[in-house]
Formats: structure tokens, sequence, C-alpha cells
């Protein structure tokens, strides 16, 4: 079985010209079959201030309402997307941008509304790899947004890492799968105010226990879930760190175990 | 050898949602290897207004600044290019939308500055069908908006009937290639003013007088050099017409022939 490596990067990177022609450079020079990732950024956020569409949060997250999806599509999928595609074209990585949509690989269901309507916002329901392994197979690399669809013509908003793990699960039946999530910190931290703190290892076991600790706490939690629900479902390894972990062997990161 | 289809849809299409969804419908029912390419319409247009970002033109050709570039990147490639996957998916047709910069499948360069410096426009200079050719292999239909890039990191603005000229050439040499541009007339008229007025074929002989005697003039020039240029370069056939001329045997419409 090859190794794949399923790599999600987030506004720390998408929303720094610099530091995504950086992170560019060096993810072309990956070898092996690479699926990218990325969030939105604060572009969405920007361009709707500029069309003067409110931006509503509900504890911490986005409502998406029709205007809102126009707004996320457009720059999820169009600008940041083709971007991204035509940077890595230029280092000579062969990359194909897609949504959940593209090749129906990710189907996803329209929130329910309880309490909250968060409006045209997906839950992952199904990853079809076979676009996905047409294309690894013939050296091309997927580049993904964080859109996906009911397969009803509907597109949804979806949750960045969210896609990273179920893409992963999803190939790990074909490959021997390995997850990557690039934040700005370089790991999960003791401290999280000292970037040394690095937790190198985290098990079921121990994350019981440092969230009991109140150790690992808020935005971090959906993150970790993330992380253990591929590694529960295949995924032979999940990291969290900064970009830096994935071209040198000696950048201290947060490795996810069983 | 395999037909392909190649169908060109325009803005009156893609600016009228019903017309759209009729479209689609009706497009996803081709059977064989089929190829979507969209032109923009006036959402572009709409959303610059928006965003108070002033339309250039010059000669009824838009100048494509960097700010026009990114709108064009986002209605062409995200909100029309994804909406359109979507619903092809709807109807059971596994579609994946590209601009020229996934699969690096078309390559152009900016067009040099002479009298007039049209900004970020891109004149095609190498269509590559690899990536193509794997996924209509697969049963994928690729769904084309009008953006190139140089190889170099920039998207350029190119127009969407020289795109699907390009593509129908490139791909001639590996299928039966056959080229469809829809529009709002029936085919070329012979008064502009009477639908039934349409000219079935012609070929370059007619061509010629017909420009002679100014019964064809202006925007129709290029479109017929695009046709002129795909059948001079082994694409098979080249049709001009209402879209209905897809679905309807008995629905008059304009054939090119050498």
């Amino acid at each position: 079985m090859k190794t794949i490596k399923v790599i999600k990067i987030g506004g720390n990177i998408i929303d720094n010209e610099e530091a995504l022609a950086e992170f560019i450079k060096d993810f072309a020079t990956i070898s092996g079959p690479k699926v990218l990732v990325h969030g939105g950024g604060k572009i969405a956020t920007k361009l709707a201030e500029q069309m003067n569409i409110p931006v509503k949060m509900h504890e911490g997250r986005r409502i998406t309402d029709a205007a809102t999806l126009d707004i996320i599509t457009m720059v999820y999928a169009g600008k940041i997307n083709k971007n991204i595609v035509a940077q890595l074209q230029a280092h000579h990585c062969n990359a194909i941008g897609f949504s959940g949509a593209d090749g129906n690989t990710i189907v996803s269901e329209k929130r329910p509304i309880k309490t909250i309507d968060y409006g045209f916002v997906g839950d992952v329901k199904k990853v079809n790899t076979d676009a996905l392994e047409v294309l690894l197979n013939n050296n091309i690399t997927p580049v993904f947004c964080a859109i996906s669809h009911d397969e009803n013509g509907q597109l949804l908003n979806t949750n960045a890492d969210t896609i990273a793990s179920e893409l992963a699960i999803g190939l790990s039946t074909v490959f021997n799968t390995e997850l990557y999530y690039c934040f700005e910190k370089n790991g999960v931290l003791e401290d999280v105010e000292n970037e040394d703190s690095v937790i190198e290892n985290i098990n079921i076991e121990s994350y019981k226990t440092l969230k009991e600790n109140n150790i690992i706490f808020e935005g971090m939690l959906p993150k970790l879930d993330n992380c253990f629900h591929a590694i529960n479902k295949n995924v032979q390894k999940v990291c969290i760190g900064k970009s830096e972990m994935l071209f040198h062997t000696n950048n201290k990161h947060t490795t996810i175990t069983k």
C-alpha cells in the first residue's frame, strides 16, 4: 500500500501571501501522493464587509445564509483555490482544485435546525474517492476547499478540519494515510502561552486526562475530536503543528495515537 | 475513435436560472464523453458594481486589472462553475470543475501591451489533455470556466469561445471531436432580424462571400473565426445555434465545414 499525506492548512497560511507562497513551494516538493485541504481565512469576511453583507455568528460559528454561501463559494472555491492551483503548477505540482461537489467526492446533509438554524452548513455523510484515486494514480494532486454538496444540487459550507479528516478516512481504504493539521502553533501545548510546551504524543487515555485537567479546552476540542475520529477509522498517523513539521523532521509537533 | 462533444454555453443560459437548470438537465442525458465550457454572463459585472469596482471596457472588451481578475475568478471559477457542477451531480452526471490552471490544461500568455493594455488577459498557447483524458475515460465530465494560467502562477482571463475551440482542437488528437457553440439565436442568420433565416451551412468559401456582402459582421466574426480555426485543426464538426440543437435533431442551426 502506498502512503498518502492529507495536509490541511488554515488562516495563518491562507491570509499571509508570503507564508502561502513559501508553503506552496515546499508542498510541491513532497514526494508521493498527497491531498491539500485549505480553509478560508479572513478573505470571505472581508468580501462580505465590502458587499455590506452582515456576518452572522453563533457561538463562534458562522451562520451561512444564501448570500454568505455565495461569498464562500466565490472566495474558497474561486479565488483561494484557483490561486493555490496556479501557484502549485508554477512549482511543477500538477494540481486540480476540488469542492466536494466535484467528482461527487464529499456528500453532506444540511445541518438540521434545532435551537439554531446554521443555514447552508453541511455535515459530511459520505466520501467517494473513485475520482481522487484515478487522479492520484496519475500523479495529480487534489486541492480541496471546504465546500461539500447534498447530491441534490445544493452546495454546503463545511468545516475544513472535518473535510480533511473525512477525506483521510475515505482514502485510508486504499492508501496508508497520514493526516496533518497545520496551524499557527507548534502543536497541542501544555501551557498555551509557551510554544515550547508541546505535548508530543496524545492517545485516547491521555486526551481524557488533558480534558479533565482543562489543559485542552475550547477551540482545540473539535480539532482533536477530528483527529481521534480519523485515528479510530483507520488513518495511520495524525499530526498537529506548524507546517514546518512536514519539511523538517526535528520540528516539534503533536502526534495523535490510539 | 470515440466521439466527444465540446459544448459552450453563454450568457443567455448562464444568466437565466431556469434556462440553466433546464440546460443542465438535458446536458446530463447526453451519452458518451463530453466537456462543458461556460462563459461568465452578467454576474461578474453585477458583483463589480456591488463592490464599487469600475468596469473598464475598450471596444467592447473588458480590461482585466487585478481587482477585476479577482472578481472573474470568484464568479466564473467559484459561483458559476461550482453551482453547475453541483447541479450536474444532482442529475447523476459526474462532473469536475476546471480552470485552465487545473491539471495544467490551458496555458496562455498575457496579451502583450500594444496600443492598449488589456491587463490580465491570456491568449491560449498550449492545451494539455492528459488529465482530461484520464477523467473522460472514467466517465467524468470536465466543466470549464474561461480562465487560463501562464504556468508561472498567474491566472488569466480568457475568451470562453476560444477556450472551447482550443479544448476541441486539443481533444481531436484522441477523440472524434464535435464543437457546439450555444447562444441566443438559431445560428448564423441571413437577416439578423429574422430567426428563420438560418444559414444552415457555411464553408470557407461562402464565409468569405458572406463577409464581403456584410451579412456576417461585428460580434459574429470572432465566433466564426474560432469555428474555422477549429475546423482547420482537425475538429470534425462545428455547430452554432440554440442549445436545443443538441437535443432535437430537427432544430435548425448552422454547421461549419471546410
